[in-house]
């Protein structure tokens, strides 16, 4: 495995948690008024597709980031219900 | 290839756009104090290293997402450098 092919695995897992600072600004700040609903729910609903089709395939590995992806985006659409009017 | 294969293809193509909005919103209401620059910068980040993973390998759909995604989360870091403090 190479220096890169290393590095990319590594922020493959670190990309499935890069969301939870931006979790953490909406509910301390309790504002996510300068967010995209339209851009969270693509990423939404392609996170449901890929949770399906990892269960298709049965892969773990596609099934459990993409299950962590729309976790995240749930929860950020939570936060943009809650507080995106300002 | 069954139906969820091809969403995911599809959905796979449509996510490489889904910051598109995002960008959008920052530059029409000049705002970007909600978002959290720590995402944005690890997404950046993660994105540098699977453009040139893609190089590595060799393989056009790695470099060209990616590339598509460094791109965007480039424009929204300027975006969050700009307007970032409201």
């Amino acid at each position: 495995m190479t220096l890169l092919a290393t590095l990319a695995t590594i922020f493959g897992v670190i990309n499935g948690f890069a969301n939870f600072p931006q979790i953490y600004k909406i509910f301390k700040t309790k504002s996510a008024k300068d967010l995209s609903i339209t851009t969270y729910l693509i990423l939404t609903v392609g996170s449901i597709v890929w949770v399906l089709y990892g269960i298709e395939i049965m892969n773990v590995p596609v099934l459990i980031m993409n299950g962590l992806a729309l976790l995240e985006f749930i929860i950020i659409l939570i936060g943009c219900y809650m507080y995106g009017r300002g």
